[in-house]
């Protein structure tokens, strides 16, 4: 097989494969060609996933060696998606009551869901993430996009204990703005013990659902490695019961009555 | 640029944009080269996306025209993979109460989910769907996914009235297998009037759920175009109020008392 064909192949197949381990023979069979070809082609294809700004090829020596593909998003391209979110959310009929801001419309594109999802993964890359974890619902899309990513499983706790999926594990926790008790249960299966986890949500206000989150997690043995979250509630910041997060944004100042919002930049970027 | 750069960059710019329709002189202009070298490597990736199963270049002639990727994923490959599924599910221990079946692990791999999107992608891609409509929870993922390959937006009914995101339109339906009346609501911001959608699911029994979400949707003068469901149960087939769905799988026979279960290939290759 042609160079130009095996490009087309192994471009694909890296960015299928997100963080895993490719060992030279593996592509030098796939495509039927030597290794010194397979080493020259995986260096045109490192440099030009840096010149789009997608991340790089890390090269593991050794005879367990290979390569894999970091997905790390270029900083320029970072800070301008998430001002182009900042801007697109800086819009008071956004303004839900409570405080909440209308999102469904960016967190309801694919293309929105996935460079957020790169952005987390570009951030947690180095932290050997092996499970996201997220609560219904509308974490799950970012979930997914992070997980995808990041190459590893999404565990989805609920609200809602009535779905029957074997033995749960819930927890009561109080939410950090309502200030109402509420329940969370994530199935006993779907996590293994002492695992490594990233906690992703759309939201974050006081932080009471993402402390509930970690006091479930707690419960699996779970080291929470990371928090992100898209948006952060500035307005909050004094009542808050996380500090250790990511977030991509922040709603600096929200006034219902005055239909007055000001959506910046989280702490992504610090 | 050379061919092999401009190779590695076009590959990634298609397989993030499906369906998009993308003029040469786009690529001309990208990689700063001959609109007859960019036709070259067009003709180079369209044979190697054959190749590797995952779909083939569009063409579109004409002032306005250009190519499409289209992401048909290969018959073999798609059979295979839905038969590993079914492998998977074939396991009794996965038998919950009321004849549903523990899929969350299956559902919780983004590469499993995204392999199911490119399937219902690649069966609807010719409905011009603008839309993929799911009910939370379990479809989200699947509905990201196909929405990811389609290259349009998500929609999310809920069963919970509660979340306040303005004003929503209801509906009340009754579920086919329980019988009981339950409620959907959509968000009315969410969904443009007369869109053509499908609606994703991860399973359906006698298909009150899904026949819910086509009430809403008429709500919206929507064309449901395609319904596709991970899972069906064919035990209560002779209940079915929804007859024209795509499914990947086949729950053949579950009996929950000798923990018998028989999983099968859905109606998708028919």
């Amino acid at each position: 097989m042609k160079r130009s064909d095996r490009l087309v192949g192994m471009t694909n197949y890296l960015l299928e494969h997100p963080l895993d381990l490719v060992s030279l023979p593996f592509f030098s069979e796939r495509y039927d060609a030597a290794k010194s070809s397979i080493s020259e082609d995986l260096t045109i294809i490192d440099n030009m996933f840096k010149f789009e700004g997608i991340g790089y090829l890390e090269s593991i020596p050794g005879a367990a060696g290979g390569i894999r593909y970091i997905p790390k998003y270029d900083q320029q391209k970072s800070m301008a998606f998430v001002d182009s979110l900042a801007e697109r959310l800086n819009d008071p009929s956004r303004i839900l009551p409570g405080g909440y801001l209308f999102m469904s419309d960016l967190l309801g594109e694919p293309t929105t869901v996935r460079e957020i999802g790169r952005l987390f993964a570009t951030a947690f890359a180095s932290l050997n993430i092996e499970v996201v974890v997220t609560v219904a619902t509308k974490g799950i899309p970012l979930a997914y996009a992070v997980a995808s990513f990041l190459n590893v499983p999404v565990v989805i706790a609920r609200r809602d204990p009535k779905i029957t999926e074997g033995s749960t594990v819930s927890i009561n926790y109080v939410s950090g703005s309502s200030r109402k008790i509420q329940s969370m249960v994530l199935t006993r299966r779907s996590l293994k013990q002492g695992s490594t986890v990233c906690i992703i949500d759309d939201f974050m206000k006081a932080g009471g659902t993402i402390d509930g989150m970690k006091s479930l997690l707690k419960e699996f043995d779970a080291t929470v490695a990371a928090i992100g979250v898209l948006a952060e509630a500035e307005d909050e910041e004094d009542e808050r019961v996380v500090t250790d997060y990511t977030s991509l944004l922040k709603i600096a100042h929200v006034d219902d009555r005055n239909k007055e919002i000001e959506v910046v930049r989280g702490n992504y970027f610090n």
